[in-house]
């Protein structure tokens, strides 16, 4: 492992400005195609499966430690108040209670620059003090003992009113964050749309929805002396690791972060919390371990959440079906505290046009924080984008998909890089043919009774490169079994068994035969935080070079044995053979456990992205959909993914992510809203109850289709993510099939029953 | 790192025989000496003391587990018994009994072809059941409801006894090892004996001592599925781990044995012992994590001890000092189950002999078993042959000092290669400069008065090398502080500081941002059992080797920053800088932290020992003391040990090394001693207060003198090892001290007050 690329950041005081620099390193060449390998793009269950269905698999709130106390979190009923006092002294008087943290005994304690309680709270959930306590019910007792003494500010919770100039302020700069939009143009704006034979100008919206992972928010923290061990629903060790070094003034190498186990994230799992500096921080005051798990309401009101969109886009076209012109102009809510709700990427990138400008402005409201959520912003940008391709398509009576194709392009036009790959058109043609793409209506709504039935599609496009440098270290043992010691960590995925996968392919042994250590920050090398999709295709040839490093290593010494005098060596099930005389070989036990090597290392990295091309990865979603038009229920017939993302490293995960992906996507589409009472400034539906997640008799069938081929030009083990593009386009296909099968166009989420009825008219 | 040197076990199915091959590795050049190094060489607190000393440590006792149940171990209160029956049912029903394991439900499990229990009983503590229950009082009752059917057999204590033909047969085959003696034999013995001047015949006695370790021997077993971890007090995670893989047919990557910190072991922590078995197999039953902690009584029982010898030396001199010939045979009792006895290296190599037979028995007796135990045989046989070597000189005239100078080799006569090093010469001139050789009785015994002085020494022979092979791997951390994954285990001697100050040194970096972790077989690369003074020598190569690897890659990145353009750079304090430019520089801190290197990984191993060369360390102690000749209590006046150990490492760790091992040697020669009671065949004083330890009070001042310099021949790091060495000549210079003081020689240990007086002819 050599360093290759070298990238220093341009910080203020950083004497050495841009500099970018080679090491060069030894590039495996790429693997062979899928058939003919024996693991790799197999259908393989996870091999961590009988620990996660028995139980037997420790996630956070397992941890149970001698001692340890449980951490609870006072929340501010209100969304914008300003605290006048608060009273700590029954609470801390409480059998049982160890300790009481609020903004009076936390000064010293921040995130960056921000405190770790706030004097005046600015929406409901806000943390205003935490406890810990010998049990769950001591600690719950000891917040209801709090006296706080509120005053009450005028709030608002709707990003437009937000931005009218009297609306209350709740940063001192204004409800606009930055105080101004993010804008983006290229070309001419206003020349593309005089030089479109139609300009059409639409507005779509989207609603607040949440996570809602299986796995609520929880820290557990320990203290050894000056030895801080945090185990965390984390989807970067390394990054909450740095971030509470800087919080707590610690050396990295004081703090150990674990998540060997994560129930879901999406995105709200990201970067450190303010639970998790209580947990810490009271952990050091008491000296004992203190777990703090959030409850599911607390998840719901400050655990985090993708912003709203009002999307206003104007596109321009020609008869022929030209693009000349796109406009997007999106306000969203992302809540109290600074986030983006940027959502105009795929309407820059998706489609071919020469004329593009974006303004997104993000907006603060008097709710819980957004953060990133599977695909942020895509998935609210597509379902707008797409359902306009299908207006402009009605309107140039050109067929959508014709449409698409006739604006496809083969670069990035961002960047003006080309890509390392692309198989969109063929994920159009199979998607197509799969759901019977010359079956839907030509005239959208002109089926007859009560079921009317629709098709339709939408694209996706999204990052498909990793996002290194990503490490990965193998340990031959003496019987040939192999321990991995990886980078990043399995947020859920199924990172543990691909990073396996690559090794046991590369090393020519049984899969069972790799134990796979991840998500512990002091002993795993380091890799990329789980987010952007970024982690297979920055794992898999780190543990690929990781493999190759020690096999080359065993390879050496079995020489030596097989006296092979320089011919070359292979390995195939455990055994390693001279190529032109098999039968002369050797087990992979043997020549460790027998010689005195003791054991084999390899290490691995992936060093960077490939220089001069945009990596990303492609899908066209189709779906059949039938509309029961007297109870506005929508039905999935079918739904049909065709993806491009390079090589598939496990078939079987892959397609879970693919219909993990759609299913959270028909939530957005058809059920999922936060509902905040805009008279008193309270979320409604802070549970599982009321927030309507799809469940699984909503599921529909769901045919995947991988299209494309490893890309070669990406990295030696030629994967792109997987993670977030399954989401991205399920929105506007469901919309658009509707439209096709009603002749109605629903530009507002969620398309629940009711709001289908109006828009059919019958209610 | 590459794979140097290969040995292939030649085993009876093994088709390759014995090969030896080469993959040669580039070795960096040795450090320069001490005094141009920072941390090397250093009188430096262990970087682990505060936790050690606060009781943050966590030892194997100290392991928690929630639902964890307390294992007991049933032990036989007869020295010879066959079980005829047990009945466990009562034990069973009592509440909060888990299992209960006896031979009877465990004849599958075997440690190598062993049963985990016996039918009959060899010793006084052999284990006849096991229980494991919710807690402690619980377990214990259990035990006491357990009904033994015994019927008693002849036993036999005494080893002389034991090899008489119709004493009790301990084994079906006898009672001698293997049924005869081990013979070596080098020259002509005859001939020897003939060319001598004078020949003198001796008899020297030891006793059976314990290792009275600070920590008991420990084991926690969890199993999840069927994946065990177990924490353990041992010597060798690796050898533990591989031992119970095959125990329980597991693969090695389902093994995890953890030894984070060890209270001490001496040797008898080397290998698997049943009750880790038990505490394994219990766990397996009952579904729930077992703690089996020994008692103390247990743990003296049969947690291990030093077997006991009887010496006979025959010696032939010229007048003018030469060595002629040298006997020596040897009897000692091994305890019920395989040993080894062995005492007669230091007569084999220690003085230049051309003529040299030994024969060694190694004997059964009803008493529980012997191991290794610092320094095995070579404590017991210095003993004898320095006492011989007086003795001789005595007869001969010559100053003793100067026979053993004048019986002084420079290779090794067994194998006859020349040593990497030897300092002893300078050893006896620093040793005898500091003592005031000169000072000693001219006529021994010839003092006045109720307290007599008298000045002794003795000479010190053992191995130095390490126990290749051996890995180390460094990560440096964004902010550039370092993890290192360490293999082997630190027993208490400090392996953690010194491989932190190897790695310290070479990154030029401070030793408080190094962390270790060290002693777990699942994240930690391969490292030797930590016994036989191999571990410094082993670890510190790989620990070089791994920083210098990490350092490399660290300047290669550093040289792109400071735009080196292939000048030489170097680091210093934590600063990377052009040698010729020192101005120009950067720390490692933004190297890492601000490129997109992320963490840099480095690798480093200790292959072999160097080929051709025996590698020895060597000692001299001198020793003055005081004799109340009415009291018979032998006071140190002043202790002055001088040893050759390569590089220092550490000077305040290696001193310690020497101050334990002579008062460990302190305490075997003067009070210690297993002491059974030959009518019943059960030990008199399995406990702390009646075995008797050399206590803070009985400690002498000591004065430690490190002759040596790096040994450059035998690693890069040249430092040999120190563990076992400063014990080995402390029995014989208290006794030639003891002789010079009083004129009258004790050949039978411990030299107790009351041994005292009557040697003195006083009782």
């Amino acid at each position: 492992m050599a360093v290759k690329i070298l990238k220093v950041y341009n910080t203020d005081e950083d004497i050495y400005e841009e500099i970018i620099g080679e090491v060069q390193e030894e590039v495996p060449e790429a693997w062979p195609e899928n058939k003919e390998l024996k693991i790799i793009g197999k259908r393989i269950p996870r091999i961590n499966a009988p620990e996660i269905v028995t139980g037997e698999a420790k996630y956070a709130y397992d941890i149970i430690i001698p001692g340890m106390l449980v951490g609870k979190i006072l929340r501010s009923p209100y969304p914008h108040a300003n605290i006048k006092n608060i009273d700590t002294s029954k609470a801390e008087k409480l059998k049982g209670v160890k300790a009481v943290i609020t903004y009076k005994n936390t000064s010293n304690v921040r995130i960056g620059r921000d405190p770790i309680f706030n004097t005046t709270v600015k929406y409901e959930g806000e943390e205003i003090a935490a406890v810990a306590a010998v049990d769950e019910n001591t600690a719950l007792d000891a917040l209801d003992l709090i006296k706080v003494e509120y005053e009450e500010l005028p709030f608002v919770v709707d990003p437009e009113e937000a931005m009218k100039p009297n609306a209350p302020k709740i940063h001192p700069q204004g409800n606009i964050v930055r105080g101004r939009p993010s804008v983006y143009s290229r070309g001419n704006i206003e020349k593309g749309f005089n030089e479109a034979d139609i300009v059409i100008e639409e507005t779509f919206r989207t609603p607040v929805v949440h996570h809602s992972q299986a796995e609520v928010h929880i820290s557990v923290a320990k203290w050894e002396e000056d030895y801080l061990t945090v185990w965390d629903t984390t989807q970067g060790v390394f990054r909450i690791q740095s971030s509470l070094a800087n919080i707590f003034h610690l050396p990295v190498n004081k703090v150990r972060v674990i998540c060997h186990y994560m129930g879901g994230a999406f995105g709200c799992k990201l970067s450190i919390r303010r639970h998790t500096v209580y947990a810490v921080l009271l952990a050091k005051i008491t000296g004992r371990p203190v777990k703090i798990a959030l409850s599911r309401k607390d998840d719901y009101l400050a655990g985090g959440n993708r912003p709203s969109s009002i999307q206003q886009i104007k596109a321009g076209i020609k008869k022929d079906g030209t693009l000349t012109a796109l406009y997007q102009k999106t306000v969203g809510a992302v809540g109290a505290y600074p986030g983006s709700a940027g959502v105009t990427t795929p309407l820059r990138t998706l489609y071919k046009c020469p004329n593009v400008k974006t303004e997104e402005y993000s907006v603060y409201v008097n709710a819980g924080q957004s953060c990133a959520h599977r695909a942020p912003g895509h998935v609210q940008g597509t379902f707008a984008l797409d359902q306009m391709i299908d207006i402009l398509a009605e309107k140039t009576g050109i067929d959508p998909l014709e449409l698409r194709k006739k604006n496809y392009i083969d670069r990035d036009q961002q960047s003006n890089l080309p890509y390392t790959s692309k198989y969109l058109l063929e994920a159009y043609d199979a998607g197509a043919k799969e759901i019977g793409w010359e079956r839907r209506n030509k005239i959208p709504g002109s089926g007859q009774g009560r079921y009317k039935r629709g098709i339709g599609m939408a694209t996706q496009i999204w990052w498909g490169g990793g996002r290194p440098p990503a490490f990965v270290n193998v340990k031959i043992n003496s019987d040939g079994t192999v321990n991995v010691l990886s980078g990043a960590q399995d947020i859920g995925t199924g990172t543990t068994t691909i990073v396996a996968q690559c090794v046991a392919e590369e090393l020519g042994i049984k899969l069972k035969d790799v134990k796979v250590t991840i998500g512990d920050s002091e002993v795993c090398p380091y890799g990329p935080t789980s987010g952007g999709s970024v982690t297979a295709p920055s794992m898999c040839p780190a543990a690929r070079a990781a493999a190759r490093d020690a096999k080359n290593k065993l390879l050496e010494v079995a020489s030596v044995i097989l006296k092979s005098n320089g011919k070359p060596l292979d390995i195939k099930d455990g055994r390693i053979f001279l190529k032109n005389n098999p039968e002369k070989s050797i087990t992979i036990k043997d020549v460790i456990g027998r010689s005195r090597v003791g054991m084999i290392l390899g290490s691995g990295a992936r060093e960077d992205n490939p220089e001069g091309y945009a990596v990303n990865t492609f899908g066209a979603h189709f779906a059949e959909v039938e509309v029961d038009t007297w109870t506005g229920k929508i039905k999935i017939v079918k739904y049909v993914a065709a993806h491009d993302i390079g090589r598939v490293i496990n078939m079987l995960t892959a397609v879970n992510q693919i219909q993990g992906g759609i299913i959270q996507g028909l939530g957005f589409t058809l059920s999922e809203e936060r509902i905040i009472n805009k008279n008193v400034g309270r979320m409604e539906n802070p549970d599982m109850c009321n927030y309507l997640l799809p469940l699984a008799g909503d599921t529909p069938e769901i045919v995947s289709i991988i299209v494309s081929k490893p890309d070669n030009l990406l990295s030696h083990t030629g994967n792109k993510g997987l993670g977030e593009p399954p989401m991205i386009p399920v929105l506007a296909t469901i919309a658009n099939a509707f439209y096709n099968a009603t002749g109605v166009r629903i530009k507002v989420l969620p398309m629940t029953p009711e709001k289908v009825l109006m828009a059919l008219k019958k209610i």
